[in-house]
C-alpha cells in the first residue's frame, strides 16, 4: 500500500486528488494544466513549503503517476463521493478529503482554499458536473431515458392499413404461419425449389392462385384480392412469392389478358389449380428492356395452319424464365410473327415445353440459369426453340389474329399501339412487384427497429448503456425509411385502385404511375434493407436474422418487370405529354410537339416571403409541402422540355438530345412520383378520423415530406425556392420528427401485422 | 391487295401517304393534325372534288386505317425512299409517289403542290429529318458512334498503380491463377470451407502468410508487402482473403503486437506456416463497437499463477469469431483482468480451444454462426468459456503484466490510454479491409464497364442499337465510381505509407485516417457493387457473373473492424482536437476544451467572385477543387464545435449534446476524409510525368472532385460558397467528364490488372 501511505505521509496531496486525477484522466497533462497547477501550488500559503516539491512531482507531464497510484486516487475520490452529502464541484470532494486527511487547523480554513480551487477548475475549463460523472453511477441523460411510448392502438392502425382486405390478408396469414410453412434451408437448391412448388400447390388448393381468374373458370374474380395475396405472401419466403406470381400472375394472366375464350376455357382452370405449371417467356439474352427487339420468330404456314417457333441464334434464347428449369409444362412465348416473309411484330403464343412426366418436347432445349444472388427457390431457365410447330389456335389472339385467308388482322391498326396495348395488359406485374418489395422492406424495418430498441451500446460516463435507437444517427437512418414505408403503402393502394378502375382514357397515366411507383418503391426496398442490415451490425449479416435473404431476393426487383432507370425515362416521357399519348414508345415527332407546349409553361413566381420562412408551423404545414412538391414537379418538366427543344432547335439529332437529357428526365420522373406519393399520403391523413391514428400518420407524412425536400435541397436552393436558413431549419425539423417518431417506431412496425414466424429473426426478443 | 388497288383507284392519296402515315405512326391523330389536313384538302384546287371525301376518310380520328393499309403505305414510302435520289422532306417522298401514280399533267405542276405540303409539314411541327428516320436504315448519331479509344498505355498505367509492389503483386497473381484456385461452389458449405483452408495453406507454404512477421521467426519482415498481398488476393475469393486475414493478420499480429518475445518465439513460426490456426476473439454478443464493455473475465490466481477465463452469461460469448467454428486451435481472447476482485480493464490472453485432432478443450464450447449473407468460406463461431485455466505466461504482456507480487503493472498508467494503445496496434486491420474492399469494387467495375461497352439496347429510329455505356445515365452511374476507385487507390497507398512510417506523435492522426478511409472506402464498395449489379441487369443477378458474391461478401466490410458510423464519429472527435489527443476515447472535459478552441476559428470570407464563377477553366482548376474541399472541412468542424459549445453552455448534458450533434459530426468526419482523398489524388497527378497518364489521371481527379462537390452541393449552396448557376455548371461539367472518360473506361478497368480468371464473369467477351 505504498500509495495510500503516500497520502498519509503527504496529506496535502489529498486536496488535489480530484483536480489531478481529472487532469490525468485523458492520460496527458496539457501545458495549461501544468501551468495552472504549478502557479497555484507555488503561491498557496497554506501548503507547507516542504510539501510543494512532492506535489509538483505529481504533475510532471513527462512522468505520470503509476497506474496503481491513479487507481488509488480514483478509489479515494469515489469513497468521498459515496460518503459526502453534497458534491457539486470537484472542490467539494477536496473538502471531504481535507477533512479526512488534513490536520484540523487547516481544514477549518478550508472555505478560502475551496474558493481558490474553484478558480483553478474554472481556468481549466472544467465543467464540474461532467467531471464528477467520471466517478459516479447512475448518470441519467435525455438520450438514455428516451423510450417506446405508443401513442396509438396497434390493432386500429393495422386495421387502417389492411382496409377492406383484412379478410383475405388474415386468410393468407393463417396459411403461411402453419408448421409446414416453416422456412427451409435455401442452400439445398433442389429441396428448396421443390418446397417452394409444394407451398404454391397448397395455395392453389386453397383457391388463392386462381383468385384473379374469372369465376366461370374456377377463379375468384377478384384482382384486388390477388394483389393483397402477393403483398401478404411477401412477409414469407420471396422465392415462394415469385414462383406464385410467375404461375398465376404472369403465365395465367397472359392467357387471360392476351388470349380469347377458347384459351380461357382450355387453360385457366388447370393453371389456377397448378395442374398446368407454366412460364412467361418474353425476355431474351440480347433483348430485355428493349422487348420490341426480340428475335424469336413465329412463322405462319397457311397450308397446315401452324406456326413454327424458332430461336435464330443462342443470344435470342429466352432467358431468366421462371418455372422453366424444372416445373413449367407450357409457356406464353413472345415472338415476331412472320407471314409471307413479312414481320408483323411481337405477338404471343402458347408453346408446350414438357409432357406431364417432365420430358422436354421435341425441339425444346432448356438450360438452368443456375445459382442466382437470391430467389433460388425459383427455377429460372434459358429456353431455346428449334423449329417447334404449334397450331394456329395457340396464338393468343385478343389483339391480333390471322384470318381464314391467312392474312394478319387486328382491331388495332398501329403496330406500335398494338404492341404497347399488349404490354399494357401486363401492367399488373408492375403493381404486384412493388407491393411485394414494400412488404420485404417492412419486414426489414420491423427487424432493425425492434433490434435498435433492444440493443444497447455505449452510454454516458457512469450511466447505463443506451438503446441504439436513441442515437440521432440511428434515427436518421431508420425513421425516414419508416415514413417512406407508410407513404408507399398508401401510394400503392392508390395505384391498385386506379388500375382496378381503369378506363381506356387514363391507361397512359396508370402505366406511368405503375412504372414510376415500381421504380421508386423497389429502389426504396433496396436502400431500406441495406440500412437495416447495417443497423443490425454483425447480427444483420447472419442468415438466421433474415435480412440477408430479404436483401438478396429483392435485389432483382429493381430490374425485373422493367429496369428502373428505363422505367423512369418512360415516366418522364409520359409526364412531358401529360399522359395524353402512347406512353411506352412515342416517336420523336409526336414528343417534340408536346415538348414545345411544355416549354411554354411558365412556372409561378417564387414567393419571397416563403423562401425564407422558417417557423415550425410553416415547416410542418401540409400546404407548404404540397406546394414545394408541385413546384418541383412542374418546374423540372418545364426545364427539361426547354432543354430538349433548345437542343433540337440547334439541330441536334433527337436521339442525342434525349440522351444528353437523360439525367434531367430521370428527375422529371422522380419529381412526378414523389408528388403523387405525397398527395396520397396527405389524402390518407385527411380521411383518417380516429385522432391518435391521425396524429401519428400526420407526423409520418410530415417526415416523409421534409426528408424528401431535404434530399432535394440542392435543387430547391439552386432554384431559389428556399434559402439556406430554410433548408437548415428543415434539417433540424427532420431531426426533431425522427426523435419524436422513435417513440412510436416499435408500435408502427408492429402495425404492419407481420406474423412473428414470418419475421423469423432470432435476434428479436418479445417487445 | 385491296389497299394497293385503293391507291390505284384513288391515286391522289399517294401524295398524302408520307404525311398521313407519319401522323398515324403514334396511333392517334391530334386535333391539330385533323384540322390542318382537312383545311388543306378542302382548299387544294388540284384535287378532284370527287376524291376529297375519300381522302378525308383516311384522317378520321375515330376510325383509323386498317393495319394492312398502314403496312401498305409504309411499304410504298420505303420503296420511294429507296428509289428516289434526294429525300430531305416528306414532300420529296410525295413528289416521287406523285410521279409514280398521278397523271403526267398533275405531276408537272407538282413543285407548287410541294410548297403547300411543306407548309403543312411545318404547321404540324414535323422535323423532316426525324420523320424520315422512321423509314430509313443507318440512322447514325453521336450517341451511337461514341466508343472506346484508349488514350494511354494500359501496361504503363498498371505499373503506376502497382508501384514498387509489382513483384509481390505478380507473385500473388501467379498463385491465384493456378488451376487449383478455380472457384468452387460456395453453396456446399463444408467443401467450401475446406477449400478456403487449403488455399490459405498454399499461401502459407509460399511464405505469404508470414510476410509481416519478423524474419527471425520465419517471416518476411515486410508489412507493406502484406497489405499488397491482401489487396491482390481480394481479386479472388473474398472468404479466402478474410480467412487469410484472420489467421495471419488478426491472430498472428495480435501475438506480434500485444505479446512479448516469449510469445513470438513460441507461436509466430507456427502461425506463419498455418500449423497453428487461431482466432482473434474480441467481439461479444453484447459488446461490439463498445469493446470496453466486454464481460469475459480473466481472473488471476496468484497462488498457482494462473488465470481463469470465463464467460459470465450467454450474451458475453465471443461472437462472429473467424476460424472458430472449425479450424482454430487457439485464440487471442480479450477479457477483463481481475486481480483481487479489482477490475483492471481489458487485456489479451492466449487461450487454447482445440487439440491438434480438433477436439475442444475442457471448458470451451463453440457454436457455429451458421450461414451468413456472404463469406461462407469462413467458419465463424461463438465461443464460450467455462472457467478455463491458463498459465500466467499466456497473458499477452506488452502493455500490462502482473509482477512477482501478483500486482498489476503497466508502462502506461492511464487505463484509457493503455486500452486504446492496445487497440491502436490493430489499426492495420483498418487498412487491410478497405484495400480488400477496393479490390472488390474494382472487379465489379471491370465487369459492369466492360459489359456496358458490349451490351447494346435501344437505338435511334432506323439505326443500330447503342452500347449502354453510351447512355448518359449509365455513364453517370459508373464513371464517378470509376474515379472514386482511382482516388481511393492513391488514398489507401497514402495511409499505408503513413502507417508504415508512424511515430508515437502522429498515431492519433493515423488512426483517424485509417478509421475514416475504412468507412469511406467500404461504403463506396457497397454502393459501387450495387450500381454494378443494377448496371448489368439480370446478368448481374446470376451467380456466374460474380457480382452477387462480391456484394454479399463485402457487405459486412462496413461493419467489421469497426462499424462505419461509429468510426466516422471517432474521426470527427479526432478532427475536433486536431489529432492532438487520445483518439478513441476522450472524456468530455478534454474534448470541450478543444471544442472551445475550434469554435473560435473564423473561416475565411467567401470570395464573391468565385461564388459565381462558371468558366470551364475555373471549374476544372485544381486550386478551386482544393479550396472548396478545405473550406468545407474547416467550416463544418468549426460549426460543429460552435454547436456543441452552445449546447453545453446552455446546460445540456454533454452526452446529449454529442448525441444531438451526431449527424453534424458525421459530416465532420466525411468532409475531412474527402479532403484528404482529394489532396492525395492531386499529389499523384502532380508527380506523374508521362503525359498521357497524367492527362488521364487529371481528368479522373477532376471528376472525383466535381462529383463530390455535386454530392455536397446542398451544403455549398446553404453556405453561399457557390450560387445556383455555379452548381448547375458543375453538374454539366460532371456530365461532360463522364462522357469523355467513357472513352477510356475499358482501358481504365484493364489497368487494375485483375486476372481474367479472377474476374470470372461469364458475360464478358474479350475486349
Amino acid at each position: 500500500m505504498a500509495n495510500l501511505s503516500s497520502i498519509k505521509q503527504h496529506p496535502t496531496l489529498s486536496v488535489f486528488l480530484p483536480l489531478f486525477h481529472t487532469a490525468w484522466s485523458d492520460a496527458n497533462l496539457s501545458e495549461l494544466e501544468v501551468k495552472e497547477f504549478t502557479k497555484y501550488i507555488k503561491q498557496a500559503k497554506w501548503i507547507d513549503k516542504a510539501e510543494k516539491p512532492h506535489l509538483l512531482t505529481k504533475i510532471n507531464a513527462e512522468n505520470p503517476p503509476a497506474a496503481s497510484e491513479l487507481h488509488q486516487w480514483e478509489r479515494e475520490i469515489k469513497l468521498a463521493i459515496a460518503d459526502a452529502t453534497k458534491i457539486e464541484k470537484l472542490s467539494d470532494i477536496s473538502l471531504f478529503l481535507a477533512k479526512k486527511y488534513l490536520p484540523d487547523d487547516l481544514s477549518s480554513s478550508f472555505s478560502n482554499i475551496k474558493n481558490d480551487l474553484d478558480k483553478v477548475e474554472k481556468n481549466l475549463g472544467i465543467i464540474s458536473k461532467e467531471a464528477i460523472y467520471l466517478y459516479t453511477q447512475g448518470h441519467d441523460t435525455i438520450t438514455t431515458s428516451h423510450k417506446t411510448q405508443s401513442s396509438f392502438d396497434i390493432g386500429q392502425m393495422q386495421e387502417l392499413l389492411d382496409g377492406d382486405q383484412s379478410e383475405i390478408i388474415e386468410k393468407v396469414k393463417s396459411i403461411i404461419t402453419r408448421p409446414e410453412f416453416e422456412y427451409v434451408d435455401s442452400s439445398n437448391l433442389n429441396a428448396y425449389r421443390e418446397q417452394v412448388l409444394k407451398w404454391c400447390k397448397i395455395l392453389a388448393k386453397e383457391g388463392l392462385g386462381a383468385m384473379a381468374f374469372p369465376k366461370k373458370y374456377g377463379g375468384g374474380g377478384d384482382m384486388k384480392a390477388y394483389f393483397s395475396i402477393m403483398e401478404t405472401l411477401s412477409f414469407h419466403d420471396l422465392s415462394f412469392v415469385i414462383k406464385f406470381g410467375v404461375q398465376f400472375g404472369l403465365w395465367g394472366m397472359s392467357i387471360q389478358s392476351l388470349g380469347t375464350e377458347k384459351h380461357h376455357k382450355k387453360y385457366l382452370r388447370k393453371i389456377g389449380k397448378l395442374q398446368l405449371p407454366g412460364c412467361f417467356a418474353m425476355t431474351e439474352t440480347n433483348h430485355g428492356s428493349n422487348v420490341k427487339g426480340i428475335e424469336t420468330t413465329a412463322t405462319y404456314n397457311h397450308e397446315n395452319k401452324t406456326f413454327i417457333i424458332h430461336t435464330p441464334h443462342p443470344l435470342a434464347r429466352k432467358e431468366y424464365i421462371g418455372n422453366a428449369a424444372l416445373h413449367g409444362r407450357m409457356a406464353t412465348v413472345f415472338a415476331k410473327l412472320i407471314i409471307d416473309e413479312k414481320d408483323y411484330g411481337v405477338n404471343a403464343f402458347v408453346v408446350p415445353l414438357r409432357n406431364p412426366k417432365g420430358k422436354l418436347h421435341q425441339g425444346v432445349s432448356i438450360e438452368d440459369c443456375g445459382l442466382k444472388m437470391g430467389l433460388n427457390g425459383v427455377d429460372n431457365g434459358l429456353i431455346s426453340f428449334d423449329h417447334v410447330e404449334i397450331p394456329l389456335a395457340d396464338m393468343l389472339d385478343k389483339y391480333a389474329s390471322i384470318n381464314e385467308n391467312g392474312k394478319f388482322e387486328s382491331p388495332i391498326s398501329s403496330d406500335n399501339r398494338r404492341f404497347f396495348t399488349m404490354l399494357g395488359t401486363l401492367v399488373g406485374g408492375r403493381i404486384g412487384i412493388p407491393r411485394s418489395g414494400l412488404s420485404a422492406a417492412k419486414t426489414g424495418l420491423a427487424i432493425a427497429i425492434r433490434y435498435g430498441n433492444q440493443r444497447r451500446q455505449f452510454g454516458p460516463e457512469g450511466g447505463e448503456e443506451v438503446p441504439i435507437l436513441n442515437y440521432r444517427m440511428h434515427q436518421r437512418r431508420l425513421m425516414p425509411l419508416l415514413a417512406n414505408a407508410y407513404a408507399l403503402h398508401f401510394a400503392l393502394q392508390y395505384i391498385t385502385f386506379r388500375f382496378l378502375n381503369r378506363t381506356k382514357d387514363d391507361m397512359q397515366e396508370i402505366e406511368a404511375l405503375a412504372a414510376g411507383l415500381k421504380a421508386f418503391t423497389t429502389w426504396n426496398t433496396t436502400s431500406t434493407l441495406q440500412e437495416c442490415r447495417e443497423a443490425c451490425g454483425g447480427k444483420g449479416y447472419l442468415s438466421e436474422n433474415r435480412i440477408g435473404s430479404l436483401k438478396a431476393d429483392t435485389d432483382i426487383y429493381t430490374t425485373f418487370e422493367g429496369d428502373n432507370t428505363v422505367l423512369m425515362q418512360l415516366v418522364a416521357k409520359g409526364r412531358l405529354t401529360t399522359f395524353k399519348k402512347e406512353f411506352g414508345e412515342m416517336n420523336m415527332i409526336t414528343l417534340l410537339n408536346y415538348i414545345a407546349d411544355q416549354a411554354k409553361t411558365s412556372i409561378k413566381e417564387k414567393n419571397p416571403f416563403t423562401v425564407r420562412k422558417t417557423t415550425d408551423e410553416h415547416l410542418l404545414d401540409v400546404e407548404f409541402h404540397l406546394s414545394a412538391f408541385h413546384y418541383r414537379d412542374r418546374a423540372i418538366v418545364s426545364s427539361a422540355a426547354k432543354r430538349l427543344k433548345r437542343h433540337i432547335d440547334n439541330g441536334m439529332d433527337s436521339f442525342d438530345a434525349m440522351n444528353v437529357s437523360q439525367h434531367h428526365l430521370f428527375n422529371v420522373g422522380n419529381a412526378y412520383i414523389e408528388r403523387v406519393i405525397l398527395e396520397q399520403f396527405v389524402l390518407q391523413v385527411e380521411k383518417t378520423t380516429e385522432p391518435t391514428l391521425k396524429a401519428t400518420l400526420k407526423k409520418l407524412c410530415q417526415l416523409f415530406a421534409l426528408s424528401q425536400i431535404e434530399k432535394n435541397r440542392g435543387w430547391y436552393l439552386e432554384q431559389g425556392y428556399m434559402n439556406g436558413s430554410k433548408t437548415k431549419a428543415i434539417r433540424k425539423m427532420v431531426n426533431q420528427l425522427c426523435w419524436e417518431i422513435r417513440q412510436d417506431a416499435v408500435p408502427l412496425v408492429h402495425s404492419f401485422g407481420i406474423p412473428e414466424s414470418c419475421i423469423g429473426a432470432k435476434i428479436l426478443r418479445e417487445d
